[in-house]
């Protein structure tokens, strides 16, 4: 398909593409005259990765990233699932205590090298954003954080498809990626039902 | 304590002070002259507050309507949950369909009326991300987004604090938003533990 059609299939104005292609996010077609090329479904999928990612809040630098371990998937998912995380985890700052980080990430079944570096630093920055907040979270609220991001987590990877190790490097780039507002927006919606049930509901605004 | 002071006891750089008080998320302090003014220690916690969901990357506007849901309570924490929640979610698009996000929801305990429209609709947005980028979220990964999601904000509800409409107040409002960063943070860990143990260690990279 032509350009003009690759913006029909995808919902993606041209200009959009043009500049994804300039970023080598999208990979370029197959010309066909100077001023032409031709895309194919493959495009088509690409895009809605790329785009997908960029509604999610992920930078052109990570999605770059997402879209290189797509293209040359390592035998092992879990380095990929690496290079995943880095795409979209916040830069942590350096002056962080790393031993609450650790304490809470062996509540998640932690031992050291069980995770990369970057992802306890960023638990770390996330543990430090809320006590500087001077916010405490209760003991019980913790432990639920903790039981319900373990289940959360092994059903996710018990779940990487075995059929081709392609499809399980998309499942676990996109799988790690895309469902962050899903899970954020399932908290808010049931944190409202939970409020609802015990202080009845809220005045309308 | 004098601006200097503020800063230093909050770590906040006085330039930035500055800007929150033209912007109307810090309240004025008590002019000692025509140049000077006097702050306390409801400035530090606030000060602390404002920092903290910025770093979260909640806007000026949502940091405003939090800090405003703060400082006039209403009796009814839900009503202020509502107001966090208005802070935090992105604006979802016109062009929504509504019955799948009403379908999950319900599995989250929802009937009409139990949330808000925008988190429905915010739902709605987040499942349509996942959708377009052409991602099918396996139905037992599902199930235990449902089941974590709907344990955790179960824990939080139930621990909001009876002691004064103040405290209950800032807690919502806070164990709202603050633990978003934390909780995905929690499930990279998580989830990089779970395929450490499937699949062996990552490459070193």
């Amino acid at each position: 398909m032509r350009m003009q059609e690759l913006s029909a299939a995808t919902g993606i104005p041209t200009a959009t593409i043009k500049y994804y292609l300039r970023e080598g996010l999208l990979p370029e077609g197959v010309r066909t005259a100077p001023n032409q090329a031709r895309y194919d479904d493959a495009h088509v999928q690409r895009l809605k990765v790329v785009r997908a990612l960029a509604d999610t809040g992920v930078g052109i630098a990570g999605i770059r990233k997402v879209v290189e371990a797509l293209d040359s998937p390592p035998s092992n998912p879990n380095a990929v699932l690496g290079a995943a995380h880095a795409a979209t985890t916040p830069q942590a700052g350096s002056d962080l205590d790393p031993s609450k980080a650790e304490d809470l990430a062996r509540r998640l079944g932690w031992t050291p090298g069980a995770c990369d570096e970057k992802q306890l630093a960023g638990l770390a920055q996330a543990l430090q954003a809320v006590d500087r907040a001077g916010f405490e979270i209760p003991g019980p609220v913790m432990d639920a954080y903790v039981e319900g991001i373990q289940a959360i987590a092994n059903a996710e990877i018990a779940n990487v498809p075995q059929d081709s190790a392609e499809a399980a490097v998309r499942y676990v780039v996109l799988g790690s990626t895309l469902p962050e507002p899903l899970l954020l927006a399932m908290r808010r919606v049931a944190e409202q039902v939970a409020a609802t049930e015990r202080f009845g509901r809220p005045e309308q605004n």
